[in-house]
């Protein structure tokens, strides 16, 4: 993903906001932010860029890193960050200086306000995760290759699976089958649950055996170069009761339906209701707890998100999860997710991995 | 880790000093200060403390994770948390409400500030953190777990070590270990570095093969039960230079030295002193970029900080990690890690790996 032209070219067109915004300058202080405009991948920098500058301030642990990374004029802090990005603001002559309000903690604005004696501090929410919504061919060539690989370490882990197996066990097989085919780690804490606990819908894996007869729920996902996939199946290990799988059908059902709802100029909220109005048919939206998806890049959860009430309208680019799901305390509980790009007349499904319902 | 009574001690102990602080309640909203409190777990949470009620607001995904994890009153916000919050904040008659000014973005202290009708919002800095820099006997013994369980997986991965063999392979490997032995993951990303990428101090493992004749740098954490541990081992694969000998050799001296330098009362400055001391005596103080250590508990980064200006006293019961290295740009680099607990007379060394220079 390392293209100098692609992160200059973000940098400008954050840029081009600032004369709306009244600023001269923007803090960049999140740090998936701060990769997406510079390419810097550690874990300590901050941007601040104007019109013609981009510095990237960081710490000597990554005094060689960053300027191998990322194309913007390097300054390395003996001290804190905070202090030499004052230093800069005041010697670019910066007056009206941006900053992330939903990055930056009180603490760190308050140090600000306390020294800014030479310039306004501006709140600006959102504006780099707007531009971050639609994706480039190339950050959806990625996505891509992140969701393929999920799915094939799955496959690769599956095979492992013998009944009697732990949770964290197989939660073991699926994240260094993710490693060994080059992911840089899973994008969140792998979910394997297995019987009842199928009903928390972020249940940690124990060390529980999965044994028949029973539900087993897996929520995955791969980072590659930086970008997430997200992928949710459900299966049964063998026998599964009527009640198991007509709940099954329904979220397949359901799942459908609202993949077959995206396409860019919809609001979000409509794909929600999709999904949530043929549970409802089923008889089981209220087992329906959270909403149906969210997009997902250079962080796990992003915009747009895919509720009931929310009112964004999706556009063409936009890298999003169909995840829709029903938990019933003490009997189970069934997800199924994918990774789709929104287009213009639909979407394409990423996710490659087969949605019948597979018996171990 | 559940242990209902040590939570709930810990509110009562940070109750107590909610008269000094001029406060009648706290609004927690750090997720590992969450979990110090309450134990738990989930992704999404926040605690409302006064004297003698105890708040947890999650939602609904963990409606039922939440009341088995905590010995709190569980609230289920439908809509955000912070709305629902701010009901129970009046309901509850709270007049002087603290919050975590490291802990909050600038756009949740926005909000409340905005709904701040009928109480003052007091600042409050770092009193959780304090006082989860001192560890009770349970969480030591857990980081001891943390610890030993890393050392284990680093042997059983070593053992599948060949030369060629990729540095996102051994990552892989590592973190595979590391789970199968029952860590609920890495508690930060695996570094695998070899050659000259040693040099990067914080170096994203590579599908570059690890050769003859080089260095090789491994940094690995394990969280158990919620807790890290942190290990450093850097080692030869086979013939390595004099100059990398009497480097390695140095940066043992500098840790060991380091090592020797703890134990109740000092001031933690001290312990970074006695590591630069023996690497300046070596003349390679100036490639020492980052400072000697860090705490480490439910966060793989906390206090105290060990670094060239830090006055903070160490006290028995504290877990730090004591980490000196040097790096040396297209040379290589070396840094030699182990996780220590602070007593009364010294400190106990946590990691058991040996830290003469295995060469492979």
């Amino acid at each position: 993903m390392k293209n100098i032209t692609e992160f200059a070219e973000r940098r400008v067109r954050l840029a081009e906001s600032f004369r709306d915004r009244k600023i001269d300058a923007f803090l960049v202080t999140a740090l998936p932010n701060v990769r997406y405009l510079s390419g810097f991948t550690g874990s300590n920098g901050a941007l601040l860029l104007t019109a013609d500058r981009s510095l990237l301030f960081t710490d000597p642990r990554y005094q060689t890193q960053a300027p191998q990374e990322a194309d913007c004029d390097v300054k390395i802090a003996q001290k804190a960050l905070l202090s030499e990005i004052l230093i800069w603001v005041k010697r670019l002559g910066v007056k009206r200086l941006g900053f992330e309000t939903k990055r930056i903690s009180f603490d760190t604005y308050d140090f600000l306000k306390h020294n800014a004696k030479t310039f306004r501090l501006i709140p600006i929410a959102d504006v780099i995760e707007q531009l971050r919504m639609v994706k480039s061919a190339a950050e959806v060539a990625t996505i891509k290759t992140a969701v393929e690989l999920n799915s094939t370490a799955f496959d690769h882990a599956l095979r492992t699976f013998k009944r009697g197996m732990a949770e964290v066990d197989l939660a073991a097989e699926i994240e260094y089958r993710m490693r060994r085919l080059g992911a840089d780690g899973p994008s969140f804490e792998t979910i394997v649950a297995a019987g009842p606990r199928t009903a928390l819908p972020h249940a940690h894996p124990t060390t529980a055996a999965i044994d028949a007869d029973a539900l087993l729920l897996v929520d995955m996902g791969a980072t590659v170069a930086g970008y997430a996939s997200d992928m949710t199946r459900t299966m049964g290990v063998g026998h599964l009761s009527p009640k198991a799988r007509r709940m099954y059908r329904a979220v397949l059902e359901s799942q459908l339906a609202a993949i077959d709802s995206v396409k860019a100029g919809i609001a979000s909220s409509t794909v929600d209701r999709s999904a949530r109005s043929v549970l409802k048919k089923h008889g089981i939206e209220k087992w329906f707890i959270h909403s149906t998806g969210h997009g997902l890049g250079l962080e796990i959860h992003e915009g747009p998100r895919i509720g009931r009430k929310e009112a964004i309208r999706l556009e063409a680019g936009m890298a999003i999860t169909v995840e829709p799901g029903v938990y019933l305390e003490g009997f189970g509980g069934i997800r199924i997710e994918d990774t789709v790009i929104v287009t213009k007349n639909g979407c394409e499904v990423l996710t490659p991995t087969r949605k019948d319902l597979v018996v171990l």
